[in-house]
């Protein structure tokens, strides 16, 4: 006997989409390096963090240095004061009703979507969209759940759900049995989202198959359109077919603080080997009691700050700024006669390719000749070919002079 | 086809070992209102983080309250001000070099030990100590290497090393074929550490026969003794085999405020099916990429701080201020004519239960008469039976109250 290597790994595309975005920029930098490169690809936020969360966090720091407000362990499930404030905050506003016990908080949604498939059987059919964000199918595909990518880009046992502007980005039903759907909403990469509507088609399909869907919202502080779910679980019957992602990252700015939280309700059900109904919030409270140890406190209490009244003024003109780029980069993309999608209740912009171009090409001529930096499409999966992700995190003086420099090149 | 759970959840022993302890204590408070309980069971620190720490902590916090100074997605593998900060005093001083790509920063060691035999084949055959950290073995259970447990509180497919007072807690090598090892010391839960001479049979062991030990050094701040290695990579060859394991919570108090980091050298190497070599680092960085997103930038800063001169000096006297605790309790409960062990190079000692009582008897009669906590041996494993967990977490005041309260006890 040897120890050997779970095999699935190589199965993976061993070049991860950003990483070739970053060797093609430092590429172009090496050759000029005077060059003003305005960076609109990754989905990473530029403001800081806001007052009122800073404070909070401080003073949590502050009771950490002294024995009678110490926090040690806490639970792996996180404080029962954040959770009550997300409780609150982003599900009693829209009629919905949780337990404190039905929300996990955790150090991002990235762990957690990539985390939350081990709790079900590796013989599950998966279904994603496509173009999708990558965690999703490669965390499936490290399980070996799939078989190997095939040369259309797509890995054997996935089902690919399509969305491009043919379907107006809405991917149809699964049109072979699966048993779980990841759908992420408003979307990344296409920042388009779903209407109440178009989400109660995939619930009442969950149900009526008993399908789970994985329903990763970390984008729902976006949302601007009515018509379009802050939760999943505004649909009827979501909370016996649903898991829901949300994070702290996009909202209020916690990408490098590390904060998310996931629910799952207790009317989840899914089923064992004989058919018999499990439920599936204690298997993923059994999953994190045993692989994860709560959250830094301080950062629990910073995250609880963003729920206070100055919080929640502060972060609003944070998303307010990032929304105003977003109308710059999308009414500046329509003046020059590109086709473009999301950036409404989204801060990525989904810009189709002018004349057909390929992702990379285009992401080509936007480095070398305007130096701006955006994400090929066909990174996020083979329907993302013809398209090119621009993102509205940057500044909004970078953002306007990025669309003037854009504005000038000739396709 | 319905959505199937992952089945060898349901293997899972329902009841967690602090979650029994819990019960019993707060059935206790139910019927004992006023009883003055000194908990000495969970390994939870008690002292406040340091002001080295806090300092650094709270200014970074303050870069990222502005644009200027403001971090956002760090590397997934932590920053390299950290790793060099770990390489430089945890491994340098111990004469191991190590490279930045080989140290990788996580939010916890549980996370870490419970994520790792992820990367590896889940036909691999598993050993552990017994009594031991109940996460690797339930991490493994969930995985599927394991069937059910049998009677005997032991898991169908997993081996066994015995470690009680007949073999002075020193494991046997495996007496069947395995592929990966668990070893964590200085031992949770049993305080007891290994010599270098002792440790080198393992690695000898693991390179001759092409097996991985997972070495699991959480503990390692608190030894005192010479013979003693800091790090399993003290031992000739062991870069080959082991995979290092080491957290800032017991260290530096760190518990609720969460770091740690796992060291996988570029020399380690597992196999495929066909027996061809596959090194195993870039694995673990694949697995990190993908499903984890970095430790939050203000609690790196918090780490790095441990490593300043002042931080250090404040740190020393924090463990020395548990190791007195220790000393306290080794030398009372000698006296008391108890054996007891460990607690010379870590903040555990591990007491045999007084005339071969039962490790939960034992925990009752401290409970209920001298309304002490401690943590019952046989929930770390069957040959944990007959032996009781203390920590040296408590203050020093009252460390002293339970050494007075138990002295008192008739057996």
């Amino acid at each position: 006997m040897v120890v050997k290597i779970n095999e699935n790994y190589l199965k993976l595309k061993s070049s991860y989409l950003f990483v070739e975005v970053a060797r093609r920029e430092a590429e172009f930098v090496e050759a000029n390096p005077d060059a003003d490169i305005i960076k609109m690809g990754i989905g990473d936020v530029t403001k800081p963090l806001v007052p009122a969360v800073v404070d909070a966090f401080k003073s949590a720091v502050d009771e950490m240095a002294d024995a009678e407000t110490f926090m040690g362990y806490g639970p792996e499930q996180g404080y029962g004061f954040l959770a009550e404030a997300i409780i609150e905050n982003d599900y009693k506003k829209y009629g919905i009703e949780l337990d404190t016990s039905e929300v996990f908080i955790s150090d991002g949604a990235k762990c957690d979507t990539g985390n939350i498939q081990e709790i079900f059987g590796l013989d599950n059919k998966i279904a994603v969209t496509d173009p999708v964000y990558t965690v999703y199918v490669d965390t499936n595909v490290m399980a070996g759940r799939t078989g190997e990518m095939g040369d259309d880009g797509m890995y054997e046992g996935l089902t690919y759900l399509k969305c491009n502007a043919d379907n107006d980005f809405v991917p149809e039903l699964p049109s072979e049995p699966v048993d779980i759907i990841y759908l992420c909403y408003p979307n990344n990469p296409t920042g388009t989202t779903l209407t109440k509507d178009q989400l109660k088609v995939f619930v009442d399909y969950a149900k009526e198959n008993k399908v789970i869907i994985l329903f990763d919202a970390a984008y729902e502080a976006f949302i601007h359109e009515d018509n379009v779910p802050h939760s999943i679980y505004e649909i009827e019957g979501a909370r016996e077919v649903a898991i829901e992602f949300k994070s702290f990252s996009k909202t209020a700015g916690f990408t490098g603080t590390r904060c998310a939280y996931t629910v799952v309700p207790k009317e989840l059900m899914a089923y064992d080997g004989e058919g018999n109904v499990v439920e599936v919030n204690p298997l993923w409270n059994r999953r994190q009691t045993t692989k994860f140890n709560g959250v830094s406190y301080p950062v629990q209490k910073a995250a609880e700050a963003t729920y206070s009244e100055d919080g929640k003024a502060q972060i609003k003109e944070v998303l307010d700024y990032y929304m105003e780029n977003a109308k710059v980069i999308r009414e500046s993309l329509t003046d020059m006669g590109l086709e473009v999608y999301g950036g409404i209740s989204s801060p990525y912009i989904w810009v189709k390719t002018p004349n057909d171009m390929d992702s990379w090409d285009f992401f080509d001529i936007l480095l070398n000749e305007a130096n701006v930096i955006g994400t090929p499409g066909s990174g996020f999966g083979p329907s993302g070919e013809g398209y090119l992700r621009l993102t509205a995190f940057n500044t909004l003086e970078n953002t306007k002079e990025a669309m003037e420099r854009i504005s000038k090149l000739e396709f």
